[in-house]
């Protein structure tokens, strides 16, 4: 099964290295290795072509890869010997002409270290060949994608039914992170964001040690990692009352978000769900994007949300599609993408939903479902 | 404080730029930008020159950089506009000619961008300059490894004193690193192995989910991260007796390893002893490997010694210098690195035994000091 799986990519992958009237493709990106190969180590390149298949690796992964992906064809290498010197070797040996290589994850000096090594090689820039294959989910991926999602789920229930007023906000990543691995994932897709109050304004903030009370909120942008390798990504924000500091319990929220917390949130929902109303088969991305944007902007925080709508999750926590002003996909069946409209209002603080979206034959299905209407705001 | 020290990395960074005779440098290399400014985000590139100094940054790290590096100057973009256009808007602006890219972390497609959006520009390929500082620490830096080392150790013994038959790999995993943040580090230096029995020979082996009453050994290998962002690097072997399930409790070894064990295990220390014995200022890191490899080679396992012998430790878990059979580094004073000698046999297992260690003015100091005789490998 799982091998067909790996089989059945690499021929899709055949079909665009002819396309490209190439010889053979040198996969440089590990993540692309692994999506084509199942192999999961890294420091190892695969060279495919219609005549040529070999993954390029190190004494250090002979045990694993026959463990991982019998079958097939190796050139191992050992410390006396850089990769770029068995890469010439391997593609001299197979008597190539015209090479592609992965531009976007091969360095310039690699490039140039391939082309001493292969002199006699065609070395050709392609881009994305592989990441616009891993655009589209197959059924396996998608099922891990719902796994991962599940893992974050539980996980974020733990966490919330953890959460007092003296925790710190690493604490919490650290309880959410625990979680996880608790009920069977690998661990967190990325290094967790809990943010309390003004820390909110900081997309990427990493958790420190400001105190959960100190603040009115705060927000939670987390993720899971599944057996398989797949990743989730979400977006909520908890509310919090300082004077929680004296009853040490959470109550429901009951609406008493602060005026401007309430605004805020209502604007970057209302945005939220219309990006998500938006989202089917051919729409393009940049369209997605804008629609949300377009709300923000009405509201008066056009200045305050400075990043994209949204990017593809898989193996890698971004990746293709992208959801931004400036991107040039269209959404197609099978892709899974973030939708995480924010506002951040420095000195006061951000709100951010994030939600993780499957395009479906007709439209889209949300694969999270951690409540998000403002009167289901967990509320500590 | 904080700040002099960037200031005193940069202005050393200025004058190998001019030395190399260019106009400006542009650092692409995320771990190299928060070496030279205190920045700790990601997605941004520092532009350093004699008349030129901005950190090219996003909407989201705007308040973070404000933080982090007060008094930078920076160029912030929004989604609408990538990071390549950016970097020629502000090369242009400074009216630069001659400019250094990071030819070993700028991907082939963005060394192209650049060309695109700065065509004026003679972009040069430059390697290392910045890895080359970073080799020697600074008195901060080593202070922080020292922290790493010592957060390792303490997790370490706990997750030893953790160990029970019926425990699986990944749980122990997963103590080393709840262990770790308990004593105030940031988390994990680098996914930790855990590998019993057989599982020793794959040297960057998962852990997965053997139990530790599998096989009479297992071999740890973890790190910690210090809360400056640090990182140590050690490796053990943990004795096991098969029987242990029925008593569920630890003793001090008594010498009673299996003869292999103990005959293979003999040789990787006396290999890393004396490769420890030869590290000094002047040293050059491949003699220091091949003292280790021809005694290896000498006891008749010349063949199962496939990696580098060590490799700097820092801000990034490998970095220069490496200690291989190729590396043209020589040791210097300030320098840190591993020191990994490994005795992999395919279907049996693996011994590895790894330490820290700091060049000094007048030879080393090993930073570690988990016991590693062979009557003090702990036993479980």
């Amino acid at each position: 099964m799982a091998v067909d799986r790996f089989l059945t990519r690499r021929r899709k992958l055949l079909a665009k290295i002819r396309a490209e009237k190439l010889d053979a493709l040198l996969v440089t990106s590990e993540v692309n290795v692994t999506y084509l190969t199942g192999f999961t180590g890294d420091s190892s390149y695969l060279l495919l072509g219609p005549d040529v298949e070999t993954l390029i690796s190190d004494t250090r992964y002979d045990v694993q890869i026959q463990e991982e992906c019998p079958g097939i064809e190796t050139y191992i290498r050992d410390s006396s010997e850089k990769i770029d010197v068995s890469t010439g070797k391997v593609v001299g040996k197979a008597n190539l002409r015209k090479v592609g290589f992965e531009s976007e994850t091969t360095s310039h000096a690699q490039w140039e270290r391939f082309q001493k090594h292969a002199e006699q090689v065609d070395w050709v820039a392609t881009s994305q060949l592989v990441e616009k294959l891993r655009m589209v989910k197959d059924a396996a991926e998608v099922a891990e994608i719902r796994r991962a999602v599940e893992l974050a789920e539980r996980a974020f229930r733990m966490m919330v039914a953890s959460l007092h007023p003296n925790m710190t906000e690493r604490e919490a990543s650290f309880e959410l992170e625990d979680a996880i691995r608790r009920f069977g994932g690998e661990g967190v897709a990325f290094d967790s964001i809990v943010a309390v109050g003004d820390r909110a304004a900081l997309p990427h903030y990493y958790p420190g040690d400001r105190r959960i009370a100190e603040a009115d909120f705060l927000l939670v942008d987390w993720g899971a990692l599944s057996p398989g390798g797949y990743r989730s990504d979400l977006t909520r924000i908890v509310a919090t009352r300082v004077g929680a500091a004296a009853t040490h319990r959470f109550r429901a929220s009951t609406g008493r978000l602060s005026p401007k917390l309430e605004k805020v949130y209502k604007v970057v929902l209302s945005a939220q769900e219309a990006a998500i109303a938006a989202m089917k088969p051919g729409a393009a991305c940049k369209d997605v994007d804008a629609v949300a944007r377009e709300i923000i902007k009405a509201a008066g925080f056009g200045n305050n949300f400075g990043h994209g709508l949204g990017h593809g999750i898989g193996l890698e926590i971004h990746e293709e599609p992208r959801m931004s002003p400036i991107s040039e996909d269209v959404l197609q069946p099978g892709m899974v993408v973030t939708v995480e409209p924010g506002i951040y209002l420095p000195g006061w603080g951000g709100v951010r939903i994030e939600d993780d979206v499957l395009i479906t034959k007709t439209g889209c299905e949300v694969l999270t479902s951690v409540p998000k209407q403002l009167d289901e705001i967990p509320t500590a």
